[in-house]
């Protein structure tokens, strides 16, 4: 399966396109596309285009609405909820962060906590929204559950990110963007098309023992906490998932837990949900709220360049910075075009047929 | 070396006593007693009256200034910026989350970013603070330089913390407090007390070579982030202990990376450092200022349960939720007295003799 390569333009025209064409205002359909492409560009493709096909199939069945009334419900000073009202999550949640920002501007941080909402894309972007007001940016998502806590063979808890984002000067942003799991779908899914086995702590089966198979979720079993095992300390990353859950979903009146709406449109909703759509979390924390946003950003360079110059172990070149490797695909991505796999080309261009657009 | 029980109170006289021969006021000591002792009380031996003469060292070396004028230097109405004045953390950050449980009581959240502190014991206490008042509780702090980030052999970040308290109805309190490595310096003690060998993934030796030996950091060796290496999320753990540095220090202008002061007294301060002794940050989300908090706890509740009736995994008898062991410790501890080992116990007679006080 030979990568195709697409220019960005390319596919945010496409994407564009498809959501029009199921009822998105041309404002919301240009949000929704920015938001999910900024996958594709930072080389999580899981959560970009791949999915697109997926946004429309919850549309088809209902559980996505395309002309969504987003609204606060409830807001104080430096806090709102706000209701998505079945709308995409990748127009919900800039719509809360957007909120968020102007909190903060007012009262030096603000928090939103989401409910009536689906899958919003890379938390990542969400947060970047406040690197240009000098703001640190926080963002989460609970999830459909696919993740069995510490000692548990049910799945209770999403992959549940969280990102937080944090300007420099000279030095480009920290960008920390990350499944609360060992690993996420999207490495499961690469293992798979390489027929490699997953390593251990990733995954177990539907009994709860050790596995190694990068197919096991189809049979039952779950994604495992960050940690893999309690000796590893799998109970800080089921704890970790589970101040998500509470962050996007408890205080916002969103599903939790096993209750989370699945991402797959074919899979029934849980019975008894006892909240609204799945939930989010956004925040942002002036940076002047705290100190002068010039000396914060002169030791965020330092406190930079003081990992990027630290001695490596044996076999590896270079300490990373968080954000590190999502920005070098972004330059190279924006300049070179995005490849595209050819199951998810054939996927698009369905949907092409399907909507009377021209082919990619 | 077996243990020797001791009352609760007769802990808290006798270090209420050592803090206000060190100078502290009345007042003082009774809040540092009761922050040093609550990690006694819930199971968490590392942090507590262990660690007394360590307070007292750096008493000595004039690391701790025992009558600190503690206060806020800037602030916004969610916001503030504590400078500690060298005072014992565990006095620096109850006063600090007072302050940020009395923002939110105004304008929903409070967030308190704080320089020129001490270690500050447990981060459970300062969250579990916002409880009483219906709120959610946040708490970190930086940490002396043991951790390398993945792929480093620099020792570049502290064991850096994070706890999060949330109230629920009937049921207790979610607690979750945990140092972003997959294991703490804690953990390492009990395996060279029993003489055994680390697992895969807690340290690395100091050529960033795998290493089983508890006694590592002693050799140069360091701990690891929570995933333990590239393969297995160690950059999620990185990425985390990152975040709390942020928060703790480059937005309160204390010292980050590996120039924060080291706990022990003999080791000397790091040269040309960037801020003011080491830095914590506190948070209080009042629920109301989200939805009505009845709601939020009766679905705590629901929460709680779901997870705690979730099938096991072979050989296990039940899922925890976060705080579990610690409440369970401190149901026993407060009944039955508290353990110390006799190294603890000398350790505390030497602090009597010094201050001529009366033995325990």
């Amino acid at each position: 399966m030979p990568d195709q390569l697409f220019s960005y333009q390319q596919l945010f025209d496409f994407t564009n396109s498809v959501f029009q064409k199921i009822g998105c205002s041309p404002e919301h359909a240009h949000t929704a596309t920015t938001t999910l492409l900024a996958a594709d560009l930072r080389g999580i493709d899981s959560h970009g285009i791949a999915r697109l096909s997926g946004y429309v199939r919850l549309w088809e069945v209902k559980r996505v609405n395309a002309t969504p009334d987003i609204k606060i419900i409830h807001e104080t000073p430096s806090t709102a909820v706000v209701d998505g009202d079945s709308g995409l999550g990748l127009v919900v949640a800039p719509f809360a962060m957007q909120i968020a920002i102007e909190k903060a501007k007012k009262v030096g941080t603000g928090w939103v906590s989401v409910q009536n909402s689906n899958h919003f894309g890379i938390a990542g972007y969400h947060a970047m929204m406040a690197l240009q007001y000098d703001m640190l940016g926080i963002a989460m998502t609970n999830a459909s559950p696919l993740v069995a806590p510490t000692f548990s063979i049910d799945k209770m808890l999403g992959t549940n990110p969280i990102c937080v984002a944090a300007p420099a000067g000279k030095e480009p942003a920290f960008v920390a963007d990350l499944a609360t799991t060992t690993a996420a779908n999207g490495k499961l899914e690469i293992l798979q098309r390489k027929n490699l086995e997953t390593p251990t702590g990733w995954v177990q089966d539907k009994e709860g023992n050790e596995s190694h198979d990068p197919h096991i979720l189809k049979k039952g079993g779950a994604l495992l906490p960050l940690g893999g095992d309690r000796e590893h300390g799998s109970h800080k990353g089921y704890a970790l998932g589970a101040i998500v859950d509470i962050f996007s979903a408890l205080l916002s009146g969103a599903n939790y837990a096993p209750w989370v709406p699945p991402f797959p449109a074919y899979v029934p909703m849980p019975a008894q949900q006892p909240g609204k759509g799945i939930g989010h979390f956004l925040g942002a924390m002036r940076i002047d709220a705290f100190r002068p946003a010039d000396e914060f950003k002169k030791d965020m360079d330092h406190w930079i360049q003081g990992f990027r110059s630290c001695k490596t172990i044996p076999g590896e070149e270079k300490v990373l910075v968080p954000g590190d490797p999502e920005r070098e695909y972004e330059a190279i991505r924006s300049r070179d075009g995005i490849p595209l796999l050819t199951p998810v080309v054939d996927d698009l261009q369905s949907l092409a047929e399907k909507f009377g657009l021209p082919v990619l």
